[in-house]
């Protein structure tokens, strides 16, 4: 049973009273942490002031993010202050105006300790007296949608938000209000707000999720800006309840299990794993840094006893490293899982974690990062890094190869990131645990980067986030029926149905394995994973390797996709490439009308564009985008259909992107394999007019070899060289290995062997 | 009949001795021109070498050009030199090598002339000798496709810009080599050579055309580098013959017309437009102009009698410029008629042209358009621009609003751009002549573009210029099929009909008709332009203003199309936006199955996504492209029928982009109106996640008078602001002009009125 709502306020202070926490935070009552250094004490410190107001003018990426605060800020002070009754959804004016308030005050805040201009303190003391004469009287947020419903915003996350922010501004006038005013601010806005959040919102704030984390460190931040143990107490160990049932979130995702741990050091323990990857994915790991990072830097600013940096073995530092890995050239974030494409390390989250992670680890190369950003936070850690980077500190940040384990405990699954060249091509590969309520039914599927540019894409999400009028900026109904799916990924769906049925409680329950992983080679990366558990009595593994044909432009990508099934199925293998059609080695023919592909799991929203049989033993397609082009060589089975699919059927309210998918369809096939290469090759420009090396270098992509223990791929190029690829099935990975083709014997170790030959003998 | 090929050798000889030109190049036949300069003295002077070579190291932009060229040039002799036996189409090697020989002859040439250094000059001279070993003994070429075939490629176009790059590389090298050397060269290569591509092809050389301009420029530039004065003369005015008949060419345009001048001269005395536009558009106004200013400059360098820069008031110069305007912020060209999109400023042509044009102007605002380019020719022009950058004499190149004339005279219609802010919003707005062979059937088409993107788009053209794979790199069939359709463009279709029944015949004898342009109040620009001939008993006037409206962030489009007719018809008026549908104000039904929308005109290619109707006096669209909302409100009829469709249908290859249309459908109507504003509005960004402004501020919009006499549009604002604009219908449009609305009369001259209400009263 869910409790929540003021209406059951009484029932939380008997079970609070009654908890194992020293100290409580209910009105009035208050436990004051003796030792606690003047304000301010969270972002920023008083020696941080006295030396960033020492250096006025003599940093410019300091002053130039100061100047441009200052204008923002002097511009909306200009305005008046507005603290509308709350009624809208995300989007509507009121949602974005109390956004837009908290991230005001916050600035204004810090502008008031860095040029010490009153006008910023009174502003900031005005609008929370605003909030303040409001508060205690304002009902529930009247938007029903939320499973925790806030009072300023629609729902707790953006009240939590508001907190954060406003406990730093807090900070930053507390010095400058007079006694009285900061009793009457404590009473009657922050004690009565944070226990909105936390004991009347236990299904919000007590459970192990980005919400959470937001909710623990706003309740934990202004408990520190009060100097309140009791609320720093609830923050850090979280609210001793445990009855939530099965109850689900907005999202559908479980609320909490029973004799999980709650609060803020619960969720650092449990959302990252020990390679720093959150499970949600990088778009939702930017958004829950910043109130880890805030609060861990507020703690020690604070001189707490209780620290969060170290920590795991410094985890929370480790994450904020994985997230610059995990993006593009551009430093666009993979849209894995649910995830707004273009979001990046220009995002203010990303700004504030990269200046706080520099504070606490002096690691150098965040400051190209940084520079990059172009900003900093004007706090003590925005003035480290402009200082460092004035000093000429910065080191290049290089992007690698590399492998993240997924899980707590780094157990379940993974994600493996292959670069080669200065970014040229990117593979990214999911082997992962579920991804909480934001995970998709993608088990081994990949996407492939060039530079800045998606070659073949993961869809991401299907939600305009804060546009009002799709769905009141929410996720829209398609982010469910479209992009959770298995069909709108590359990977494998059989008999047209999502991996675990596309069912949340079967996913979770569930990970893929990484076979093994090898970037120990520029010119022969490698990657394999399994995944035994997407559909009853069916395994798959995936190999994916980036490998550097020595007669090949650049390199090439070598997928290898073993089924095993018990059953006869059919198996539909998709690439959701970008850009047009060039050229195919097969006949298709176009549909004359188009109709949906299939009924459900996705394949609802694919309309049948055109449709074609292999010719020959490999099936080539063409495609030019942003300038290059790509063409994709599988290996076919004579019975295979090739699909041209686009997207937009049923899609009542054009929610959707119009975008094209390659689709190899295999029926009445038990266990199977499929082999494709993805190749970037050539150029093409509009203003030149020259296309240059427009058409693959492949001649043949074929399978030499295929027992129980091994396959072996072999690439002939159309100059003739050859390329061999051994690979070891499961079982003695470690070998040694023999197998004999041709009259040739080839001995190797190890799960995988590459081998070239130009004419003789073989280069490794 | 068309006379073509080399066994028609001795007919022309015949010919040829008979016409009225006073000198004749045949073999062995020459008139040499006393007083012509010392070579170089085509593109470059030798008092152009001795400053270049004085200068080097000192100007930026001439010495990082320098080093690019010679990079190029060194990598690309080291692979040797190689001239294979003609048997390609674009695209293929056989093409795109000859090419590349010829640009990087000239650019060799050009090298040995700056730096002095002879293995550059012994790189053209083995090279042209390997094609003299040739160019006898070889055949036409083999592919069949062109009505005028060349030796060295498919069509006498490319062998026509080859002998144009020659002549340069030949001039360059002249004298470093041995008289027989020259003897040899230009007895078996040069004039045969340029004989083939005049009186071997006169089907390709007497016309006016671009082909012709490339033709003549050739003949005409070895004609001055070997300083014969019968090719001069040939190139100059043409061959004397006349008997094409109603030939066409690979296109579709006619050969040539009884009466019709010839030659160079005759070319650039009908290309352009007294006002610098040429009829085929800025893609081929691009391609054409190059061949124009390289033997303009040719001329002048070597001291010719007849010069070419003064002809026609500097037209030449002046398209130049008019070039320029004709390009988005980021320069790229309107693709308007045949033209592929992102072709830009940056071209190589563009280079050339700013170059030549500023050595001739001295207009220093082409400095900044070469600052932009980042690179300059290695000739005197080239020089003289990066010494001029160099000395700080750039200008700004303001792109403003204008109208230019279409046609010869200056009486065939044109175009309008309306421009304002920053080209924060662009209106194209075309009323021209056909366009001969690339034109459109688009009569009083728009496009509309945003900075350097599009919100409206004209389609271009549908071709891959130069991708083998795509039909040779030639014009696909859809480009007849749809990208020259009506539907194809934002303008009026009637009955499911293109312009003129898309019949070139028909459409090359009409042009439409300005009414008025006014661009004289940046918060009012407007033109109107009438077309009567598009369809039998119908004509139409469109009114295309760009609006400043005082409570609107930016200004808007007013969209006003009036049609009279002598019968009922079906009218459909598209939209073709990009991006992604955010909200209508009407309910619309998806397609479960997807069909052409039609038969034929373009039709056939478009899918039927989802068909909606009006629910009040306005229909209303709003998208999100770009990081910016955009809405469109139409003035809607009850039976009005909303149709959003999908290009795609009946694309057997992929050769078009699946973009949307939103059309407006009106069936049965006579005489009738439409009016619509397009309003950008707001912004939005997947890293701030912030859509401000993400609503139309227009409450509605409203036709509030429509008399024989008047139109008067009315538009109000979500904040109450009116604004009214008054148009005064075919006929006397000077005025006084006076009209009675709710009891206020309104009193203006002029062809328009425009008057703006916050409260009281009318702002104008």
């Amino acid at each position: 049973m869910l409790v929540r709502g003021s209406g059951d306020y009484d029932r939380h202070m008997k079970w609070f009273a009654a908890s194992s926490l020293l100290a409580v935070s209910l009105y009035g009552v208050q436990h004051i942490h003796a030792e606690a250094p003047a304000h301010p004490r969270l972002v920023m410190t008083q020696p941080d002031v006295v030396e960033i107001r020492s250096r006025l003018g003599r940093l410019p990426l300091f002053d130039s993010s100061l100047g441009a605060v200052q204008a923002e800020v002097d511009a909306e002070m200009a305005l008046g202050i507005d603290t509308p009754q709350p009624l809208d959804y995300s989007g509507g004016y009121t949602h974005e105006r109390h956004k837009r308030n908290y991230a005001m005050a916050q600035k204004a805040g810090a502008l008031y300790q860095i040029l010490g201009e009153q006008k910023y303190a009174r502003y900031v003391r005005d609008m929370l007296f605003q909030y303040a004469s409001m508060y205690l009287s304002l009902p529930l947020h009247p938007k029903p949608r939320s499973y925790a419903r806030g009072k300023i915003f629609w729902q707790c996350l953006n009240d939590a938000n508001w907190l954060v922010y406003m406990s730093q501004a807090y900070d930053a006038i507390y010095e400058f209000l007079a006694h009285q005013e900061r009793d009457t601010l404590e009473k009657e806005l922050f004690r009565p707000f944070a226990d909105h959040v936390s004991i009347n919102s236990p299904q919000f704030f007590n459970r192990i999720h980005n919400h959470s984390t937001w909710g623990t460190a706003a309740v934990g931040m202004i408990g520190l800006a009060m100097n309140d143990e009791g609320l720093i107490q609830r923050a850090l160990y979280g609210l001793d309840l445990d009855n939530f049932g099965d109850a689900r979130d907005d999202d559908g995702g479980f609320i909490r299990q029973v004799g999980q741990k709650a609060g803020y050091f619960a969720n650092l323990d449990s959302a990252f794993s020990p390679d720093g990857y959150y499970t949600e994915g990088p778009y939702y790991q930017r958004y829950a840094l910043y109130p880890y990072l805030a609060f861990a830097q507020s703690l020690r600013n604070a001189g707490h006893r209780e620290q969060a940096f170290d920590r795991n073995d410094g985890v929370l530092l480790k994450a904020v490293e994985t997230l610059i890995e995990l993006s593009d050239r551009d430093g666009e974030l993979f849209p894995l899982n649910d995830a707004q494409k273009g979001m990046s390390l220009h995002a203010a989250e990303v700004v504030a974690a990269v200046d706080v992670a520099y504070q606490a680890s002096g690691d150098r190369r965040l400051l190209e990062i940084a520079e990059g950003q172009g900003r900093v936070l004007l706090d003590g850690a925005g003035y480290a890094v402009a200082a460092a980077i004035a000093k000429g500190e910065s080191q290049p940040f290089r992007k690698s190869s590399l492998k993240l384990s997924d899980g707590r405990l780094g157990t379940e699954g993974g994600l493996a990131v292959l670069r080669a060249g200065n970014e040229d091509l990117t593979l990214v590969f999911k082997y992962t645990a579920q991804g909480l309520s934001h995970g998709h039914y993608d088990k081994l599927s990949f996407s492939l980067h060039r530079q800045g540019m998606e070659v073949l894409q993961d869809y991401g999400m299907v939600r305009f986030v804060n546009v009002d009028q799709k769905g009141g900026g929410n996720y829209l109904p398609e982010n469910t029926t479209w992009a959770k799916q298995t069909i709108a990924h590359n990977t494998l769906a059989v008999n047209e149905t999502s991996h675990f049925q596309g069912q949340y409680e079967i996913g979770s329950q569930h990970h893929s394995e990484l076979d093994f992983f090898d970037a120990g080679s520029p010119a022969v990366q490698v990657v394999s994973a399994v995944e035994a558990n997407a559909y009853p009595g069916l395994s798959m593994r995936r190999t994916m390797a980036l490998l550097d044909l020595a007669a090949i432009e650049a390199p090439v990508v070598l997928d290898i996709l073993e089924v095993q099934s018990d059953a006869e199925n059919q198996y539909d293998l998709p690439f959701h490439f970008l850009g047009q059609v060039v050229d195919a080695n097969f006949a298709y023919t176009a549909e004359p009308q188009l109709s949906a592909l299939g009924e459900g799991h996705g394949y609802q929203h694919l309309h049948l564009e055109a449709k074609g049989q292999p010719e020959g033993e490999n099936a080539q397609l063409t495609w030019l985008n942003g300038g290059r082009f790509y063409t994709l060589t599988s290996v076919a089975e004579p019975a295979d259909e090739l699909l041209f699919a686009r997207l937009g059927a049923n899609d009542p309210d054009f929610n959707l992107r119009r975008d094209p998918a390659f689709m190899i369809r295999r029926k009445d096939a038990g266990d199977s394999l499929f082999v494709s290469v993805v190749e970037p090759h050539g150029s093409y420009s509009p203003v030149t007019e020259l296309a240059t090396n427009a058409v693959s270098s492949i001649k043949a992509l074929s399978v030499v070899l295929r027992t129980e223990h091994y396959i072996v791929i072999h690439i002939a190029t159309k100059d003739d060289q050859q390329a061999m690829f051994y690979l070891s099935r499961m079982g003695d990975a470690e070998g040694p290995h023999q197998v004999e083709i041709d009259n040739e014997v080839v001995r190797w170790t190890g799960p995988f062997h590459f081998a070239q030959r130009l004419a003789e003998p073989i280069r490794e």
